[in-house]
């Protein structure tokens, strides 16, 4: 069923909003529209395309790691607010797949998910403690994983616990709680 | 309290026997003697160095590989048997710590328990669908990851539960429960 122009438009405009890291080809199957249609109404609408926009976000201002280098997060992060929540984008390319099926593994989008999660912790040193962790369908070579952490519980015995949805286009494909131990003093005491 | 030496070389006899990758180093700490005795000892008993071992358990029969290449697995198998058990090594290099503490970053130790569990596998295409995991205590550089993997339940859905074990001279330092899905067709189907 075609959505009116105006209607669609009024959806798309609120999407991007929402879902900065939506891309046209998801934006296009919600509305039933082509791809051009999409990019068409972002021009008109002004919204920037997903490059830039991540872009914009990644210069805005945002929490700078505490707990990590930034070459040690996998994944680039494009958001974070210390304790509370962090955004990561990882394009999945060949050394991230299955030679034979070209299916990334596991490892990677655990990689990116855990590496997210003490990122987002506020202290010089973190370390994982437990995790729970489902693989909800399989990533191909070339698709864009999003990881979305939020922290859900701060504990009294200074850990974290952190939920981190992975999306490819709109669509869960990898999901998290991690418990995450802030070292205030550097020390390693777990 | 000092063993009496026959009873301390009945002690290594079966100490060896039953834990192949245990270190001269560990083995003195259990004996409360210094590791040079040890090594005295495992001459006298005619036990090879536990490079000579895993190299000797290397070079027997082990079912081979079906699920994964063998360059996929991260770490070295030294032990497979087809939906059953498997170990493997891994050594922590520079590559694998964080810079400012020299610990094993999470993922490493989740990627070799991992693809251990994906390899038990009796399947040309198998998956992780889901893990619940808890890192025991932190691993530094040098040390070496002994990853066993015990398949515990065979389910109806062609999915399996692999429990896996990760020791440092014998100490628990990861554990996780992997349920892993074959794929008989080589379709991804999860």
């Amino acid at each position: 069923m075609r959505i009116p122009k105006k209607e669609r438009q009024r959806i798309i405009a609120q999407s991007f909003q929402e879902e900065p890291f939506l891309t046209d080809e998801e934006m296009a199957k919600r509305c039933n529209v082509s791809i051009q249609t999409i990019r068409l109404d972002r021009v008109e609408l002004g919204i920037p395309e997903l490059r830039e926009r991540i872009k914009h976000m990644a210069e805005n201002h945002f929490d700078p790691v505490k707990s990590l280098l930034q070459e040690e997060v996998i994944g680039e992060i494009v958001d974070l607010q210390l304790d509370q929540s962090g955004v990561s984008i990882l394009e999945i390319n060949k050394e991230h797949v299955f030679a034979r099926n070209q299916i990334a593994r596991g490892h990677i989008l655990f990689a990116q998910a855990n590496s997210l999660a003490v990122a987002i912790v506020d202290a010089e040193v973190a370390l994982t403690g437990s995790a729970g962790i489902r693989f909800v369908r399989p990533v191909r070579l070339g698709e864009k994983c999003i990881a979305h952490a939020k922290v859900i519980r701060k504990q009294i015995n200074n850990s974290l616990q952190v939920d981190v949805k992975t999306k490819v286009n709109g669509e869960i494909v990898f999901q998290g709680i991690f418990d995450v131990y802030r070292l205030e003093d550097g020390r390693v005491s777990m």
